[in-house]
């Protein structure tokens, strides 16, 4: 079935204790729409600017990501400076200039408004309302991605959000600032609450906690020997995740976890390089391996 | 099959956020036998000062744990006050009165001499080495605990006891510290290249990765709504481990998995209450419960 996102495309520099590069792709969006056209055929809306590569456009469309939806504007693309400490899973903003980001009025295409996926990644929590209503009908399966920025200054328009969405994905420290819950049941069970059916709690390198009317899942990351840079990966998390549950075209108990699964595997790959070099280097063989490596990792005998 | 334990017997005090409990059984023995005890019957060396309440020694009793071994000698039973942060990850010790443990000079009685299961709880690394010489005959599987103390200041000795264990059971900052590696993959291998076959890492509130000769396993903990008091979770979970393993009679693939499964479930009933209060109210039908639970959690289907 038909997917949806509507989030940032920019223009990455990334600084770890080892590297540094400059000008890289990046951008909530590009990271889902990239994960998630492993599985399925991916609707993106999003905005660059004047001085966005064509190399990366068309890197884009090699996935067959469908960029009608693509609006270039007068001015520059985002671009966000980030520099992560030891552990690799802390990282400090430097610079964030939204460009033009920071006018995006997303415009969902006619051809898209009745897709039956949507994923609003990250930003301002009432302007992922107005991609909702901009829908024809209402999207089987409604996912959001939020940050502590919007919990910080814009609650009500989140709770409002979280009135009209299924799913929230969330990373555990803004889970707790959130829901004032530190043992992450007790936060995910809150956020329910207020709305969305599951609830997905990222825990970085310790992996996701599901709290969902189907049961409680837990799934760990795929261990990794090297982590490069970790930037993307809740965002390909979350790609994988809808990716493949758009591709089974039905959320169930059982099309959740391996949802979760997959979104865990192209995340682990994620983290193997900068941007997407490890991604364009992994294929959907590749990524079926570590899936079941992951089945093998979890598996407890009755 | 037997298994025997030798560790520290304790009288702790704790502070959490929200409580504080003076003069509570506690000790790295005395937790794990008491959780094994679930499994098998429990041989414990150790030593206590003429305080210790009888009350205390009832307990064990109650468990049918084999208290042949416990010495008793003249001068106060070991006692420790910790405090935990808010995050009830973090705690800081506060005092440490070695008293008679600070003499103790482990005799293994000659009944338990052929035990074929062996834990070697946290203490000098020399000592865990010389408890090991006392026995007649080389355990099935011998498995032991450390520290960050013994990292830094016994390391030689440290290194020496590894390449005569099958397995170590470390924390996650304990790890990266003992082998400078901060993926814990890396570290669980640099750890077994000193030894062991099999190295837990125990990551508190995220369960534990277990890096094998027979295939490395993740497992999360049980998730709660609220933990009371993590003390002793630890050295429950290893004793549900090695109680679980004792009973199956043999370490293979499929044992070691569910082994490590209901000692992540013993844990989870430590950190409901203060010292062993939680698991007197614990049958073994409601461990078995749980850990149909966390089959369940942890299930991605195929």
């Amino acid at each position: 079935m038909s997917l949806l996102v509507v989030g940032s495309i920019g223009i990455d520099t990334v600084e770890t204790p080892s590297a540094r590069r400059a000008d890289i792709l990046g951008g909530s969006a590009v990271y889902f729409a990239y994960a998630a056209s492993y599985f399925t055929q991916v609707q993106l809306v999003g905005v660059v600017g004047s001085d966005f590569p064509a190399e990366h456009r068309a890197l884009l469309q090699s996935r067959e990501i469908d960029l009608t939806g693509l609006e270039v504007a007068d001015g520059k693309t985002f671009r966000w400076t980030g520099k992560y400490h030891e552990n690799m899973n802390d990282r400090d903003t430097l610079e964030v200039h939204l460009n033009v980001f920071g006018n995006f009025n997303p415009k969902v295409p006619a051809a898209f408004q009745s897709s039956d996926f949507l994923f609003l990644a990250n930003t301002v929590p009432a302007q992922q309302a107005k991609v909702l209503q901009q829908m024809k009908k209402r999207p089987k399966f409604v996912a959001a991605d939020t940050m502590n920025l919007w919990i910080e200054t814009a609650r009500e328009d989140l709770d409002a959000l979280l009135k009209q969405i299924d799913c929230l994905v969330i990373n555990d420290s803004e889970a707790r600032l959130y829901t004032d819950q530190y043992e992450l049941l007790r936060a995910g069970k809150a956020i329910q609450a207020k709305g969305p059916k599951t609830v997905i709690i990222k825990k970085g390198e310790h992996g996701a906690l599901v709290v969902s009317q189907d049961g409680n899942f837990s799934i760990p990351a795929h261990p990794l020997e090297f982590v490069v840079d970790p930037t993307g990966a809740g965002d390909t998390f979350a790609g994988g995740i809808m990716g493949y549950l758009a591709a089974s075209g039905s959320v169930t108990r059982d099309s959740l976890r391996r949802a979760v699964a997959y979104g865990s595997v192209v995340a682990s790959f994620t983290c193997q390089d900068f941007s997407l070099d490890a991604l364009k280097k992994t294929s959907r063989a590749d990524i079926d391996k570590r899936f079941k490596e992951l089945l093998e990792l979890v598996h407890i005998p009755a």
